[in-house]
């Protein structure tokens, strides 16, 4: 038997063919999205706009989904027929405005170059101002609601993106019926469903993106959203009451898109949920096991037991029960740019291409931690965790007259790595377990430097998951349980994930350099981050040069 | 009449033939040290090395003397019976270690080889733990010594530098009979001088940088240098009690040097001053006029009459009565780091050369101040003025994952430009009045961009001086006034020196975007500089962000 996982990413659209016994990968296809840049619809005046064309994910679901199947009947043993269901992951909050026939507004005409009808990608920051607002007015009238979510709302989020749209494109906000999350219309596309209230939403994107919790009776009341604009409240009522976790599927294979793709109509279609909470699901996400995408940004995700009662973690952005795996609360954090800042030092700074980044990487690796002098923040696209601030940038210091551009890369690997092990130190404070650590991603597969530096500097054994498509891994994982392939979760994981035999554990005599290099890091980012607002950082440079001198020797 | 003016660089020497009547310049010659790296021996396994072999001031004396009267001899009514008299400067503190027979040890094949028998240049940075015990002793024992030094004795100066001659190299302190200023030797040299004791020492190297001053007798006395090492006090009597400003000739010109050149003996010689000092006089430096030489860092250069009483000025380097113009306290300042800073990121960082430096002055000069969100210190190579502070590094803070080279090449030009203000606010806070500031160096000549963000910077219109070899320029005015063709100083000035018809004024609107940088900039300063221990550093990043969003406007 064999599911099929479809992950939607930033700029393209993979599809994978899992046989369910082992988690063997018999087939896969990427089809790259045609519009924009990289697919990502850009506005040249504003650097916060990222929008997508819906049109890419239809002609990207079909072709992608039809090579993984060719490719896949290529293998022994597998046959069309076998296929037994399908699960769907998309990046996210990815709203997008929807007619009353659930069709993309973008889709018509009409609205057709309009880049406020298109969908609204999860890295857009046009909202900046609409998501202070709501944490505003939630901090006063409805605490609980961004309590969940670090206390501070984003701009990356479902309600700052659609109020944003709602003042800077009234005629758009007006002309959508409703507005669904792309890991919710890709199910509802392939289930064939023709009205917004019949779709399945999950629990994973409404949660707090959505402010959606049983707790106070699904999303935002009428007087909050109207608080912000009547227009708003307006929109609960065709938003919908109810959001579900992965036990539930989000409804059956079209005959239209059975058709289409050549596979059995009725297949049961799982829950849509974010990308990196599936892709934690394919790396094998459970208590203690804390899964860390690496990407252009990072995202961590770790799970507790919805038995046990879970303080909120200030910072922490996502704490959601059923958001990764049903029965317990998942809980989410991030780095808003780590891929992003390496890309951003070789490429924007330095001019270089991929072979420079394969140079400064052999450099770095040389170099013994503390070195270099260098201490860098790993904020130039924010902070998403602990701080949740995406106000803040990014800084470097200790340079001198000698310092090079291998040193700076490495100083700013490191700072990801403290960044990750603000995060962590975060979670284990509030008694989330962590035992190990898997991360996916390219940057972890193919960068061991990094990986070892992460290992030193979070004091956790590094592991890297043996897939590298784990999001469609874990879209097929779902799609596996709610066809009864595994009886649950945990024995699907355990039958369908694996990691590779190469872990990277902590060097203990870079630990204690770098134990003293986070105290300094963490100054300098409580100081910057608001967190101290008395800092004394007189010491800071001089402290960097005693370990300096010490690596040097 | 016509005086020779002889400026011993860092990387070269220069001289330069003056016409008296009005400073026009007939001939000059350059000669690049042969030895080391661009004439700077250094030491590949620490940096803070820097060196210089003294035969390279002779051999460069010579051709450089001969190739400057050889090109003025082609200039209508020059000849060599109407040079009147010889300047000489050089950079400072640098000291050399000589015998009894004031030859530099490193002209002894037996010493030829050992680094620490060299020309100490002023960048050698390798005595830094010396400089601290000095600051140590001498603000328990004598703080009157270094309170007109800013109260930190610095690395760069004459006892710091033999003081750890003295312990990593006793067989080189032992072998010296006494070490004299390079300032000081050049002209012992042109005048025959055999006998260190015979010397004519300048109040300009011996003031701050020794300790020197009338005040306390001299130099510092010998329990104060027993208590460094008994080796130092005992050195303090092969040394000399008394030092003399520019009224006081060093010496005539000795039958063999004035053989060996092709001038007429007993040519009057005048004192040796640092290239700086007499780089200050050929700019025309009076009382409201501040000289900047902007190289590769910058010396800033400002007098106050004698008459009046002067405070000390806290981090203010050098207040020594005569070390610039006799009859006036000499104040210096100075950048540890700017034209250094360019070089860094541009070819260190960038990889780039000539072309890259003038591709990103381009980009540069197209930016409006605060557009690029970016706020950097100037500190790559510690910072000199206002702090003293050897040991401080570079800082950038504000990058996006868009932010340019070019945008990080303006920040690092009004760094140094914030950097010259801190210096601006602090004299004048103190009672030094500037109504002009005049700039020195290829930089100033060569940078428009750069002259007008120092203009919106500090508020002061920047002129640059009409000479490119204001040093030698300096050296030559202070022959002529020494040989009588002037009858001072300020008579000398008005004849012999000029700014170019091209000045920069502040513009308004840049100015108020300035002053609420720097702002921030003093914030950060502050904070890394350990002026405020209780620093609020939590806005400085939002207040970027707001800044540049209204340039960008």
């Amino acid at each position: 038997m064999f599911t099929l996982g479809i992950d939607f990413g930033t700029n393209s659209v993979r599809a994978l063919v899992v046989r369910c016994a082992d988690g063997e990968e018999m087939g896969s296809a990427v089809f790259n999205y045609p519009s924009g840049h990289q697919g990502v619809l850009l506005d040249p005046k504003d650097h916060n706009l990222a929008r997508q064309f819906p049109g890419d994910y239809l002609v990207g679901l079909e072709k992608s989904v039809k090579g993984a199947l060719a490719a896949a009947a290529k293998k022994r043993g597998f046959s069309r027929d076998k296929v037994i269901g399908i699960g769907v992951d998309t990046t996210g909050s990815s709203p997008i405005p929807v007619d009353a026939k659930n069709r993309p507004l973008a889709l018509d005409p009409k609205w057709r170059k309009n880049l406020n009808a298109q969908c609204w990608l999860w890295k857009d920051h046009t909202s900046l101002n609409e998501s202070s607002q709501i944490t505003e007015l939630s901090s006063h009238l409805r605490p609980q609601y961004i309590a969940k979510c670090g206390n501070t709302y984003s701009s990356e989020w479902f309600w700052s993106k659609v109020l944003h749209c709602l003042r800077v494109a009234p005629d758009v906000f007006d002309a959508a019926y409703s507005w669904v999350e792309l890991a919710d219309w890709i199910p509802s596309v392939l289930g064939g469903v023709e009205k917004p209230e019949r779709i399945t939403r999950g629990v994973c994107c409404a949660g707090h993106k959505a402010l959606y919790s049983d707790e106070w009776g699904g999303l935002p009341d009428k007087e909050f959203l109207g608080r912000l604009d009547p227009k708003l409240a307006a929109l609960r009522d065709r938003l919908y009451e109810k959001a579900y976790d992965a036990t539930t599927a989000a409804g059956k294979l079209s005959y239209a898109w059975a058709e289409k793709l050549g596979l059995q109509p009725n297949l049961p279609i799982a829950i849509g949920e974010m990308d990196v909470h599936y892709g934690a699901i394919g790396c094998g996400v459970a208590e203690g096991v804390l899964v860390k995408v690496i990407g252009t940004s990072t995202c961590d995700c770790g799970v507790v037991s919805a038995d046990q009662m879970i303080r909120d973690i200030p910072g922490i952005c996502g704490i959601v029960k059923g958001a990764i795996l049903p029965g317990f609360y998942g809980i989410e954090a991030g780095q808003s740019a780590v891929g992003d800042i390496f890309k951003w030092w070789v490429e924007v700074v330095c001019g270089g291409d991929a072979g420079l980044h394969a140079e400064l990487t052999k450099e770095a690796a040389r170099q013994k931690p503390g070195q270099s002098g260098l201490l860098a923040l790993d904020w130039n696209n924010g902070n998403r965790t602990v701080l949740v601030d995406p106000l803040l940038t990014g800084l470097l210091l200790g340079q001198t007259l000698y310092t090079t551009k291998a040193e700076i890369y490495r100083a700013l690997i490191e700072a990801t790595a403290f960044g990750a092990r603000a995060i962590l130190e975060r979670i284990k404070e509030y008694e989330v377990p962590v035992q190990r650590i898997v991360c996916a991603g390219g940057i972890a597969e193919k960068n061991p430097m990094l990986m070892q530096i992460y290992a030193d500097i979070t004091g956790c054994t590094m592991q890297v998951s043996g897939s590298s498509q784990a999001c469609a891994l874990g879209s097929a994982i779902s799609a596996a349980v709610l066809a009864g392939a595994h009886k649950n979760f945990p024995a699907a994981q355990k039958a369908m994930t694996h990691v590779l035999p190469k872990s990277y554990r902590p060097n203990s005599a870079n630990q204690k350099v770098y134990d003293d290099l986070y105290r300094l890091y963490r100054r300098v980012h409580d100081a910057f981050g608001g967190v101290d607002r008395n800092a004394d950082l007189s010491r800071v440079m001089k402290d960097l040069l005693v370990i300096k001198h010490a690596a040097r020797r």
